[in-house]
């Protein structure tokens, strides 16, 4: 048997970290969208051999426990103790892990559905365990809440499925501009100085937000956010102010990793793909992925 | 401007009444299934006139606000005092009012996504005034939440929108089968002594579902509640017991209203509508909604 999985790319616009010893619990304030590119899982579940076996692959390459935990964590959890036979979880990423795409928590909530589709059991669990694995290996807080609310989401309520309380914005037919430039360690932005003024800024951006909710406004906060928290700076923010020459929404920086991303309208991406491909940076351009993620039985 | 929405049709399976005095508080828990067949509401606002006006019409009949109380309610609320000129609500519905398709809660969360888009909100703010009116004019208590969880839902937490809390079955390629035969008064219902039997035998099938979650097993546990409460006996249970000849999966009532509906696998379509057909009754056949209503511009 073998199962798809679609799990949008998220990207996070400003947040605020909450943190908590029950896993469920922690998670993040903050706003996001998920792109129609993201992660493809494909589980593939045989019997007739004499092991329980779980493998694990990113983009065609297998891949040890220890560089992909959170995905093992999730399959041996929802693979029942009592199977025998072989579960292979092939992970493909349409960007690279570490750039700030949600790419964790697309693997483990990827994997996390593919499985309980197979074994039993429901989306509700299928995301808590998602995560709740991103939390305890430190993933991410607010990614698999994001990809399952879809659009251009905004959490308002901290914690994991069940318990965070996720809203949406309406918005009109943008495409997303992303320029991926590099890794951004979470744990060491999170571990730094930063963390305080990550609290005061996310915070007050929220509070802007929901007094006069729009995709336009999230993008001017975040940029604000990202400006004043210091984590947008130097080389980075002057490519920002490139882009915005040529786009009438500010572009802002992906939360966490070395790059930007902006929402432009159809007559604008011809314009700002010149800005990016002028200065040979790479880029991509997705729509907004609208609703949950997909999950189905895979005939190849 | 013209913005149109599509909520789905939201077939209750079972249930168990959750009533608070905070209408938010209030809810239900249970399960059901959103069909791609439900309301349309398109919404027209022009300005240019002297005076804040709103209509609200039903399959292009104007109502009242006496027979539209609710989405009257919403529109009320969420046009803003200040706005003068005249807003149309034309809501088209697929299935007759009063049978048990969620109509009501289609209309007023159609209603209030298309001016929230409009005017300004967010979902769940738009989802929230929906509900809170649904609950205060007694429509219902768990279409508005099931609609937007789509798919086959189920209400593990009662509530409205960010309070409680609906988790999704996974399910494979299903037809909806529905037989509306005529209208069940929800008020009379919940005021009468049934009322015991429906929390008793509720919580006890939420229990079994969530303990071996499955849409057959919901099909089964459905029949069960339906029966046990004494709400489907006479006629129409032995039209479920009819159809149930030709599928594998047992039909059910349509809580609440005089009806059937079942699940069908692709090749049992032509034997359970041959049944209903034979009875020269009424019938339809739809497929499940996925994911969130929509809302948009509509270019007509």
């Amino acid at each position: 048997m073998l199962v798809r999985t679609f799990v949008p790319a998220h990207i996070t616009a400003f947040f605020v970290p909450v943190f908590h010893d029950d896993p469920l619990k922690a998670g993040s304030l903050g706003a996001g969208i998920n792109l129609d590119k993201g992660t493809n899982v494909f589980a593939s579940i045989e019997t007739g051999t004499l092991e329980r076996h779980i493998h694990i692959a990113f983009n065609g390459e297998p891949v040890g426990k220890k560089r992909a935990i959170i995905s093992y964590s999730v399959a041996d959890e929802l693979v029942p103790n009592d199977f025998v036979g072989e579960v292979e979880i092939w992970q493909y990423f349409d960007f690279p892990n570490g750039y700030g795409f949600g790419n964790s928590a697309g693997g483990a909530l990827g994997t996390a559905l593919a499985l309980s589709y197979t074994f039993g059991g429901t989306w509700l669990k299928a995301a808590q365990t998602a995560h709740r694995h991103e939390v305890l290996n430190r993933g991410g807080l607010g990614d698999v809440v994001g990809q399952l609310a879809g659009g251009i989401e905004v959490r308002v309520k901290p914690g994991g499925p069940g318990i965070g309380v996720v809203d949406n914005l309406f918005f009109e037919d943008y495409r997303v501009l992303v320029v991926p430039l590099g890794r951004l360690s979470t744990r060491e932005v999170l571990d730094g100085d930063v963390v305080k003024a990550i609290e005061v800024e996310g915070k007050l951006a929220l509070e802007k937000l929901l007094r006069s909710p729009s995709p336009e406004r999230m993008m001017l906060l975040a940029r604000e956010f990202a400006e004043k928290t210091g984590l947008l700076s130097g080389e980075l923010l002057e490519l920002a102010e490139e882009l915005d020459k040529v786009i009438s929404t500010p572009s802002s920086m992906i939360m966490l990793g070395r790059g930007l991303f902006a929402l432009l309208r159809k007559d604008e991406v011809e314009n700002a793909i010149g800005v990016v491909s002028d200065l040979n940076l790479p880029y991509d351009v997705a729509k907004i992925h609208e609703g949950k993620p997909k999950v189905g039985r895979w005939i190849g």
